[in-house]
C-alpha cells in the first residue's frame, strides 16, 4: 500500500473540527476519505492529520497522510481529489508519495499556529468568521512580555481544556510572538506539540494583559497554579490558522 | 440637516450590490439606510456612496455620506449603526460631521480598487469568495506591459459593460499595477472614476496576457477598437475590493 503525504487548506468555519464525527457532523477528515475513497477502489481510507484541530479552526498549511491500493503521481492524486472537494472549503494543496514510515500526527517536529486578532473599533465584515474582534486598543508589548513567560518547557495544565486528553501536561513552548501589522494583533505560536485548546487559551490569557487588566505577572501566577480556571478565557476558534507543520524531512 | 460621512466596509457576496434594489434583494444600501434610521427620528435616510460597486464586489474603504435631522458625534454614529449591523457584513469603520457641500460620489477625486487573482494549482478554501483562482501560472511581467498600454486617457468603450450608463466611454486610468505577492497575484487600479465593470474587463483581458494567449500589443488592439467584444471576459466580482477614495479635503 503506499503512502501519500497531503498539505491541506481548509476553512473551520464550515466544520466540526478535524476528526471525523458521529454521523451526519462535518468533519474535515471525513470530507478528505471521502473524497480519496474513489482513488482506492471504492475503499475509503484512513487519513492521519497532524494536528486535530477544533471545530472552526482554519488550516492554510495541515499535513496528513493515507495509504492507497495503488500507485498515483502525486499532482494526479491532489488534482483528483480537488475534484471532489469542490463542494466543500477544503482544498488539497498538494500531494506526494512518501516512504510507509512517515506518520503525519507521530512524525511531526513542529506545529506552527497563527492567531490573528482584529484589533479596531469596528467588527469585522470582510474577514467574519477568520479574526477574533477585540476593539479596546491593546498593548502588543506587554502581551510579548506576557508570552516570554510562556515560552520554554512547563506544565502548562493552566492552559488545557479540561476535556484534554494528553497524558503529560509538560510541553515545550518554542515560540510565543505577539506583532502587530496594521489593524491585526497577530500571535505566533510553535511547539512540537501542544495540549487541547492550548494556543486558544494563551492567546485569552494574553488578552487580558493586552488591555491592561492582567500584568505579565499575573501570566506567571497563572502558569504556576497549574488549573485551568487559574488562566484567561479559551479565546474563539475563528481567528486561530494551523499554518505548517515540520518534519525532519518529507519521508520521500 | 447636518451631514455625515462614512468609510464603509462589506463582504460583497451577502449583497446584490452596493445600490438599493427592488424589494427583497439585499443591498449594501438599503442594510446601512436601515441601520441609519432610528437615528434620524424614524425617517430612513438616503446613503450615496462613492463607488456602486456590482454584486459580489467588496469594500475595505467605502466612502458614503448621509444627512441627518440631528447632530450626533461621529464615533456614536459609527457605534449605533454598527450595532443594527450586527447581522449582516457591512461595518462603519469611520463616521465623521462633513460640511454640507461634500458629496460622496461626486466630490471624489479618485477611487482605489485591488483586484486578487489566487495563482496556484488547488483552488481557494480559505479565501473563497475573496479572490478569483486561476491554475495556471501567470506573467506577471507580461500582464504588467498589457496594463502599460491601458494606462492614460482614452476611450474605454472596449472596457465598459454593454449596459453602462455613463455619458462618455473616455477615463483617465492613473495606476494599472501588477504585481506577485506569493500565490497571489494583484491588480492595483486607480482613477477619478471607472466605466461600468471596467476594472474587471481589464482583469479579464490581462489574464489573457497573462498566460499567454495574448500579447500586450493585443490588448492595444482590444483598446483601439472601440467594442466591448474586442475585449477579454469579464473577471468575477470575489477579487474585487473597493479600498479607498480620495477627496480633495475631507470636508471636514
Amino acid at each position: 500500500m503506499p503512502r501519500y503525504r497531503l498539505t491541506v487548506e481548509y476553512h473551520g468555519g464550515a466544520f466540526n473540527g478535524w476528526q471525523r464525527q458521529e454521523e451526519g457532523r462535518p468533519s474535515v477528515q471525513a470530507a478528505l476519505e471521502e473524497a480519496a475513497t474513489a482513488l482506492n477502489g471504492g475503499v475509503m481510507p484512513v487519513i492521519h492529520g497532524a494536528g486535530r484541530t477544533d471545530a472552526g479552526v482554519h488550516a492554510s498549511g495541515q499535513v496528513a497522510h493515507l495509504d492507497l491500493d495503488r500507485v498515483i503521481e502525486g499532482g494526479n492524486l491532489r488534482d483528483a481529489m480537488n475534484f471532489r472537494l469542490h463542494h466543500v472549503p477544503v482544498v488539497v494543496l498538494e500531494a506526494a508519495p512518501v516512504r510507509d514510515t512517515f506518520h503525519a500526527r507521530f512524525s511531526a517536529k513542529a506545529r506552527h499556529y497563527c492567531y490573528r486578532i482584529l484589533n479596531r473599533r469596528g467588527p469585522a465584515a470582510l474577514d467574519l468568521g477568520r479574526v477574533w474582534h477585540i476593539s479596546r486598543p491593546l498593548d502588543v508589548e506587554a502581551m510579548q512580555r506576557g508570552a516570554d513567560v510562556l515560552c520554554g518547557h512547563h506544565d502548562f495544565t493552566s492552559f488545557r481544556a479540561t476535556e484534554c486528553q494528553s497524558r503529560s501536561p509538560e510541553k515545550t513552548l518554542e515560540r510565543l510572538e505577539v506583532r502587530r501589522q496594521g489593524e491585526d494583533v497577530l500571535v505566533y505560536a510553535s511547539a512540537r506539540s501542544f495540549l487541547h485548546n492550548q494556543v486558544r487559551i494563551m492567546v485569552g490569557t494574553l488578552r487580558q494583559v493586552g488591555d491592561g487588566r492582567w500584568t505579565p505577572d499575573d501570566v506567571a501566577r497563572a502558569l504556576a497554579a497549574r488549573r485551568r480556571a487559574a488562566a484567561g478565557p479559551t479565546a474563539p476558534p475563528d481567528g486561530l490558522v494551523l499554518t505548517g507543520v515540520d518534519y525532519d524531512d518529507w519521508g520521500d
